[in-house]
């Protein structure tokens, strides 16, 4: 069979795009309406698309004022979409620094159980300090020690999704016995962030575990994702960096001892359609021209650990910012920004724009037919096992892209024309996980 | 307007008698599946109760040979009721030992939006060790610690909701402005138990605050009960002992500034429903027949801090009992349990009988006529504001309660006919409370 495309649907409020709230079409609270988000579902699932995927944060942003602020905690939101859809897959971003496993674990099991095998979680340990600050601290753990105690928190997790042997559960109505005690294996996890002693209080969920999504481009994050992620969601803005990413990602998993083919990895792509080339570029043109800069400025000064001031919306980027060793937060989303700027020449108002569209996930305009070229460019040329589809606006963009763009893609063999698997990791094509059982 | 009842459907997997599972028309993995709750939850919505409820534990029960074990995460499962029913209140129990108030208050706060202002919280402050040892902890914090930090948890949820005001969502496209910055009012809580500075990520709930339930009736659950909860579960077996209960809390909401009419209590009531009397005694007695006592004697010694070979099955309970004050956790519970025993001079093996019915709750065999009355004396005599249905068995008991009993209940003018109100605080008949604001 021929290889074929992964895509997942990155949803955000009504589209990726900061500005695209303020179209005239656009609801400015519906990221706050359960039917909005099953209505993007629902497309997806026309799409056939193998997942879709919320972000998160446990914190309010600095200023509501730029853009859809708060909104459903993505756990809760995915289950009310299990039970709106049947096949997609249902990824959640989830923090490893301000959660405990027990309680995680337990819900994505949950999930699993009650979407029948469709759950993911995307592995995050959370940057900055307005997160840390909710949960009892005065700034964010150090990022080693963050990516430290996600490792931990992973293997805390299997052991409790394996806490139950997949046939625990007898139902033996005529002995009384409903459950074989004997294939329970407490976690028994001690650690040197977590002690964990009890068995998880659901039954192995129908995956065995649910996908396992990284997202840290860092060396840290690249070394939790090679140990244990079935996923990757990376934003590269060129095919070289992209392939060179993809390359060092799998030789990692390789050092591993893991099959790199059991590890998908999937750049963003930010996609504005239009019929014509010039239509596309129209609708970014006004996006961006709906963007109130001083927003975006302030932002950008946080992420360069700059002072807002040091930055002028007409001039190139200052010579003299900090190196990446010296970023304790979205390191490579750092560097990425700053090469983008640096190799393109970017002034500070055009590089809001850039960002504007995607946060540094790679933007483009175009036919469905140039869409569905530069995907499968970098699917062809080692760059990539599918996409993170982050349409700028929602719904609109996410049906023009399951409208003429998966089409194409089907046509050319690359894409699944009907589910013809049924949970999540199937859908990636990948195995169930055997359990690990503690004291066995 | 006459008083009317407040109902509250408690779901338990397949009925609460501990050998519901056993019954031919059981399924026993049914806990593990959505469309068992949602049949449960239309049933309810049929009858016009004001709520259902799930318990829940943070724990594996010591065996599972017992009775359906493990399920799904209470507000998980909610979100997926909240989506296939429109009316009912949705009520979740969630420990204040063993999560983040910036968490949970955002799950609910979830919640709340996507069902339209139909969440509650039942807190509770997660007796045991088994818990404990899940989260980093060697045994249980003591009773009077965890109800400390259970009053700071409600605090920094109030805190919480209310950092949002009402109207800090603007939409306002053409100026570009999402929401007014300067109607965030961040927690910036600093208390014994927690440090919380953020405003929450969500918007105001529906209702304001979702409706906070209490359920412990020690003398410090009571108080915390008395400061915060807009209802009250609890397990009361004979008049006098509920009016008491029923008193003392409305004295208690009083002299803390409350209107005692906010404050309603509704004790549990296990209905085994016939069509004769006959009928309803000898389904008990089919399912009592169906207990195995081993397991419920385990469970009886550990609740009585005895050792089991001191009990004998036909015997009554030895002399020589600890003190409820020498007990750490669920105090009250342990006193209903002995003076139960004593009063009614039970042997071991009736007293696990009438506990394997409804856990320490009133059982109560009868037909329609008979439970409708019950319901009508307690409610009549200054017992309760209402009652929370514990059906045997599920979901045929809790149909033979909305389609026999719930009717004659609505005949005598005690009960709604049809919902005539949107929130589950208003199903309560409980006002939208105001914000405090943090800085204000």
């Amino acid at each position: 069979m021929t290889r074929q495309l992964h895509l997942n649907a990155f949803l955000m409020t009504v589209g990726h795009h900061e500005a695209a709230w303020r179209l005239p079409e656009s609801d400015p609270f519906a990221h706050l309406d359960l039917q909005h988000y099953v209505r993007l579902a629902r497309i997806a699932e026309r799409g056939r698309l193998d997942s879709l995927f919320l972000a998160d944060t446990p914190a309010l942003w600095n200023s509501i004022g730029r853009r859809p602020s708060g909104g459903l905690e993505p756990t809760v939101l995915l289950t009310a979409l299990a039970t709106a859809t049947e096949h997609i897959g249902l990824i959640a971003t989830a923090s490893t620094s301000y959660n405990e496993p027990y309680n995680l674990a337990r819900r994505f099991a949950s999930l699993d159980h009650i979407s029948g095998g469709r759950a993911g979680w995307n592995v995050v340990t959370t940057a900055g300090p307005d997160a840390a600050r909710n949960f009892n601290l005065d700034d964010q753990p150090a990022h080693r020690d963050r990516y430290e105690r996600a490792a931990e928190f992973i293997e805390v997790s299997r052991k409790l999704w394996d806490s139950w042997e997949d046939d625990a559960a007898l139902g033996d109505k005529a002995n009384g016995v409903w459950g074989d005690d004997s294939k329970i294996h407490p976690a028994g996890h001690e650690g040197r962030y977590f002690r964990v002693a009890g068995a998880l209080n659901v039954p192995r969920p129908p995956q065995g575990h649910p996908l396992l999504v990284q997202a840290g481009s860092s060396a840290d994050g690249r070394e939790l994702a090679a140990r244990y992620a079935d996923a990757v969601f990376t934003a590269q803005q060129t095919l070289a960096d992209a392939q060179a990413f993809y390359a060092d990602l799998k030789r990692r998993a390789l050092a591993e001892g893991r099959d790199p083919d059991t590890i998908k990895i999937l750049p963003g792509i930010v996609p504005a359609i239009g019929s014509t080339e010039a239509e596309a570029l129209a609708l970014e043109e006004e996006l961006d021209r709906l963007i109130r800069p001083e927003y975006a400025l302030r932002q950008l000064a946080t992420t360069l650990r700059v002072d807002p001031a040091d930055l002028h919306l007409d001039r190139e980027l200052p010579d003299d910012l900090p190196a990446e060793d010296e970023i304790e937060a979205a390191k490579s989303r750092y560097t990425l920004i700053v090469e983008l700027a640096r190799r393109e020449r970017l002034t500070v108002r055009q590089l809001i724009g850039r960002l504007g569209g995607g946060r540094g996930h790679r933007t483009f305009a175009g036919t469905p037919e140039q869409v569905a070229d530069a995907i499968q460019h970098w699917f062809d040329n080692g760059a990539a096992d599918g996409f993170n589809i982050m349409a700028p606006v929602l719904p609109a963009g996410l049906e023009l892209f399951v409208e003429h763009v998966v089409p194409l893609l089907q046509r050319r063999g690359l894409f699944r024309t009907e589910y013809t698997t049924g949970t999540l990791r199937e859908h990636y094509g990948l195995p169930r996980p055997a359990a690990v059982l503690a004291g066995a």
